[in-house]
């Protein structure tokens, strides 16, 4: 457990009314949006999926009917594959579009290299072929840094490129820049897979569709996360094409991510998906973390280190107030050498959170 | 989907007070145990923890309660590592149950060698060496015939015994029968891994607690399941000492176990262990099953199988009435060559479903 | 080291004209057609690869020339891939002939099953279904006891079959034999490979051509092997259609099969193949089983087990004998239990070897 | 096949005295150490290791001989096995230095991480953590750049470090370097691992023992070549405790590297560190490589990029010389956007070879 999480399990026992309640539901942290819990409408939703018997493993009217509201909202020939983890998310999406040889590209700073325990090389068999980058983006000029050696045999073959929207920077492609990356790899005979475990993020920021950063913008399959924006736990693959999906629901199982009961994770991103609450949600995270940036930004000593595209601030503060700062706000080292900080909004940081930690750094500060 | 499956799906929307449900809360199948929602005390826990921030990926505190509750209910010693699926749990208790190269024995009718996708192998690594039983049940005889070749540089292994409990024909290992398989490997320098899914309905049946099946009786780890007795999701590995537990929490994350908003699961865990829900739903599933047995028993052609244990009845009807009586109460078939169907019964089974399917069973046999 | 090898190792230091040799180069065993040494036309073809550059990691003009060859021997569209294990060949060649999801079904005495240290499922990815047999040959109709699931998530998709030429139990399948699985099989939408380690020792069997066991009879891709039949080492993988050969090198080398210095393996495949050595050492090999099952077959107590097909005799001799026996001729047990051994002849094997054995096994039984 | 390989093959075949010999033993290349065929002496080794039966899987008197020789070279309590492939030497000594959780770092040029078709990831389950390098060496500074994170649960655990002696640019590294290295990563519970594919060139270099690079300076495990220093083909792990030993014969044959006849790779490493044949080649191509860069530096608009230590010489030379001289003496590119090449000299490199493309180049570049 690192220095961030401290405090949050320092919480009284609470019982009211027969309930038990461990922590102190209005405790707010700035360290990552899958410290929030779940948007009441979500719980609303599992509580609506309960009681009685439907078939298991997908075989339920709400995976049924999530397969609909999937292909309203990205297009006819659309799936989606619930999963439970991101990491499974994504090495169940990366194995279903390439062969057992190829090798995957990707940003230096993807989620997919850093930080999910080496499961896509060890269980998904998947060589990543990492290419450094300022902002957490690819480009078609930075893809060709890997991509070559198709045919030689010693080289694991670049078949597929990963991007992340919005990126572990909080920085957010735009349409074109996809499009860009698609068209490019494409022609190379290379796949692209988008890890969207905050694409909700990025559609609220861009003011589009879901499907304008992922379908329409020629990307074969995505990751799409529920976790970080309101679920209580859910993943998802979504393919928009047979080829895309060839195998997933096998590959599901041998990457011991087939829920049994399935039906409470799909009811989930039913709610997600209905109504907006992805966008409401998403939307609420990105303009807190405008509102942070910018209360961040005029403070003596502050500098904005990443465009504030979604829903995360990176910043480097004077040294003397990060860690009186970590103490009340919570909030991940990113970089220890030079002192960058991230700070991360959720869907249920309220304007009074963010002017909180701005005015504690103010004092801190002495501005 | 199998035929079990069809007539859940087709349930129409029923709306409520703004309440969207897709199925109808009141159907019952004979089908599986994850075919059932979750318990009320489950869900209530769900929302208990919901809200506010807490540290994610275990450091939060409804976790560490649950590490305390672990080691009241199982001894001192004893730690628990919460994942997403049984498979999971499976894969990566085994994992750290054993080195590389290590093979893994188990009973041919095994749940881990018959319906995870090839995950031990494939995920995990792990060769898995099959005996055949007549009753899902291993025995030290039984072992020998796999347990043999170490040093032998062409076979696998054998480092490790996997048990079922309850097994997956729905029988039931004793205390002294498990500590005699236990003893058994522990000489030949094999550890124990018990597969736990439905661990709590073994307990019920024999009126013992969970540690006297598991830690009590030498087991090393438990996959300790949580799904089929009644939570929305969630399995967990249990271990009873640190060379079982190595590398358990990296295993977890390279096997994509690992979940964000790890309270979630781990509430629902101290509900289940709370006030001994996990003995009360289990005692109602078992109690069912017995009723269900009793009740066929002395229709005429009609044989039982297996021991009736646990919360499942293995049972050859005559075959003009496995399809009627399917269309009504579902279930799945066992073997098709000798017309054996599988009769699972779950927390949420009542004395009036199982009555109905004992008389259309005795109206179908004109008995 | 088993007890079959224990004298092999005590032989003096034989210094002969400033040679060093560890060895005796006239003992002989019946233990396994790998303690043998290489064919002196094989060692001559080495030689003769020796001396000057040539191209690496296959592109060397044996390699060229075996690529010929292999078209002369297999037909148009025929592809050879040398690479340095038996386990290896059978690895890659059913990774090239599956997706990632599959499984492979073969004979429960299958070596790929029981001898390769779970390579195929952990280095390959694999996962077998396996059949008992009574003589190591599938037929459609044992295929089918594990030729279904299809479509079903949790189990690993039967894409491929996998037949062992000769048998490990020594027995040999007809062309036909063949072909009616290859038929099946394919109907089914699986993929066959022949394991042909010891597939020239079938074809001499039989009096057929390598293609007819093979190509002409439907199979899909074939471990063609070397070291049994004389090579100093060197296994090959040869496909008969792009779809069978897809990716195959880029697993070569991922599987760590790809030799630098691929001229010496080619070479020793064209002297194999050159002026039918193949054929000249399997039929001796075979001839001195005949010979052999021919001696043993009249002595009181003795029974033949299997169909002396090809190189292998199988044989229960009286118990009294076997140890004595052992002692001058080196072979392995089989089948504790029942005191079945395993009698191998290597294209070095000569009459009197196999006089010797038969007459000591005479004297022995006091007949 | 790169361009590097195309003359080679065009070669007419020479026949001769009944001999059939596809290539002309008088060519020479500075493509790879791997282009050169074997030493007359391992020539020999494998033909006096030929005729009558030993034991197979390393069950024979050479590689029993070999183990003592190795004790003999490297120190009580080393040990030898054998393998095939270098990519399968090093995978296998690395599992075997590590838990299934474990990361490994290397240099950024470092052939397993560049050059082995993602083996140590998808065969190995090995994370590998790479560190860009100015010369192909770490140190303990370097190696602190990715020493971290040990109990972090989603970071694949650095429980080893692997160096390259000679490194992949032709450098050497010092006892003491090397020294400093082990010290460093065994203080923070690492192990190290040293891909010796070219270790003799090093000691050749260094004028020292191997064991003063290996052992004495606190190395774990070694994959000690032999391909590239004069035999037909042959690898093999050297490792100095029984630790760094665990499993390793089992991993060996799960990883397809068990050869049957080893009688044939053993002997040829007796051969190879028989009367200091390792060094005595070794010594050639590194003096070789010495001329060539004396040579070569003088000349017009030419610079040599590397310490030349061993047997590599990297260069970049004026554009237009180099695909006339490439022509003439084959190599290959290293950099193409510097136009940066790699020329590589072997055992059989001899003066004349090296003064004539010195020749050619001074007449190319008019000087």
């Amino acid at each position: 457990m690192s220095r961030a999480d401290a405090r949050l399990l320092v919480v009284p026992v609470v019982e009211d009314g027969g309930v038990t309640r461990l922590h102190d539901p209005s405790a707010h942290s700035f360290a990552s949006d899958n410290y929030a819990g779940a948007h009441p409408e979500v719980m609303q939703a599992i509580l609506d999926a309960n009681g009685g018997h439907v078939g298991s493993y997908g075989a339920d009217p709400y995976t049924a009917r999530l397969a609909e509201v999937v292909i309203e909202t990205f297009g006819e020939g659309s799936s989606i594959d619930p999963v439970v983890t991101g990491t499974g998310a994504n090495v169940a999406a990366l194995q279903a579009l390439t062969p057992r040889w190829s090798a995957v590209i990707c940003a230096a700073t993807a989620h997919v290299y850093t930080d999910e325990g080496g499961a896509p090389e060890r269980l998904g068999g998947i060589k990543l072929l990492t290419v450094p980058t300022p902002d957490g983006k690819l480009t078609p000029e930075l893809i060709d840094r890997q991509a070559h050696g198709w045919g030689d045999q010693q080289r694991p073959q670049p078949l597929a490129v990963t991007i992340t929207q919005s990126t572990e920077l909080g920085t957010v492609y735009t349409p074109d820049e996809i499009r860009a990356i698609t068209d490019h790899a494409h022609a190379l005979g290379m796949r692209v897979h988008l890890d969207g475990a905050r694409l909700a993020n990025a559609a609220a920021s861009l003011g589009v569709p879901l499907r304008a950063l992922t379908r329409d913008a020629g990307v074969d399959s995505v990751s799409l996360g529920g976790t970080k924006n309101g679920l209580v736990l859910g993943e998802s693959v979504v393919t928009f094409s047979e080829e895309a999906r060839a195998g997933l629901v096998f590959l599901r199982k041998m990457d011991a991510q087939l829920l049994s009961k399935m039906r409470f994770v799909s009811a989930q991103f039913l709610a997600m998906l209905d109504d907006d609450l992805w966008l409401r949600s998403a939307a609420q995270a990105n303009g807190m973390a405008s509102r942070l940036a910018t209360g961040l930004a005029d403070l003596p000593g502050v500098t904005i280190t990443q465009p504030v595209d979604a829903n995360a601030v990176f910043v480097v503060l004077p040294r003397h107030v990060v860690e009186p700062l970590r103490e009340a706000h919570r909030f991940y080292d990113w970089n220890r050498a030079s002192g960058e900080i991230r700070l991360m909004c959720s869907f249920d940081t309220r304007p009074e959170h963010v002017d909180r930690l701005v005015a504690d750094a103010r004092e801190l500060l002495g501005s």
